[in-house]
C-alpha cells in the first residue's frame, strides 16, 4: 500500500492539466511542497474548510481521472516490462551480441525514462 | 497525417470515460459506427444542427484531453519502442539465449498489448 502523499504526488503528475487551476494549486503545495492547509488559506486567502474542501474535490478528481484512464497503471505495468528486459540482457553476455544487447536496452530505456 | 476518421476513433478509444455520454455516443455512432449526422439526430431525437455541434464540442474535448496528458502520443513511443526490442531479438538466432529471448520477447509483448 502506497503512502497517500505519494498517491496524489503522481496522480498530480499525471493529471494536473485536468484539475482546475486553484485544485491543481491546492494539491502541488499540499502533496508536494508540504503547506499545511492553514498556510495554504493564507496565501490563496480563503477559509482553511475552503482549502479542505477544495483538496478533497481535488483527490476525488485525481482518483475519478486513474479510474477512468488508468494511465499510471498502464504505465507501471511498461515501465515493470521494461525494466524486466534490461534485467534479461544482461544474461546475455556475448561480444557477439553486444550491439544488439545495447540497443534492445537503449529502446527499453525509453519506456522508462518518458514517463 | 493520420485520417480524421481514424484519430478520433482512437482518441475514443483512450479518452472516452472522460467525455459527456451524449458525446461518446455521438463520437462512437459518427466515428466507429459510420452513421450519418441525420442518421444520429433521428436516433437521439436532436436536431441534425444539434448533433453537428455536439459532436464539434466532443472532437474538441478529445483533442484537449491529447494535448493535456498524451496518452496516444506516449502510448505510441512505447509501442515502437517494444516492437523494436521484438525485432532486434531476432538477431539474437542462439540455442544459448533462446529462453531469454523468448522473456525478453513476452514482456515486450505485455507492453504492445495493453493499449
Amino acid at each position: 500500500m502506497m503512502e497517500k502523499k505519494f498517491i496524489y504526488s503522481i496522480l498530480y503528475d499525471y493529471y494536473k492539466e485536468l484539475l482546475k487551476d486553484n485544485q491543481a494549486n491546492i494539491i502541488d503545495l499540499y502533496y508536494n511542497q508540504d503547506y499545511s492547509l492553514s498556510e495554504i488559506a493564507e496565501d490563496m486567502n480563503i477559509s482553511r474548510q475552503g482549502v479542505h474542501d477544495a483538496l478533497k474535490r481535488a483527490e476525488k478528481s485525481l482518483t475519478d481521472f486513474e479510474d477512468k484512464i488508468k494511465l499510471f497503471y498502464k504505465y507501471e505495468k511498461y515501465q515493470k516490462a521494461a525494466e524486466k528486459i534490461i534485467k534479461l540482457t544482461a544474461e546475455i553476455d556475448d561480444e557477439k551480441y553486444k550491439e544488439t544487447v545495447k540497443q534492445i536496452r537503449n529502446e527499453a530505456g525509453k519506456i522508462i525514462n518518458e514517463g
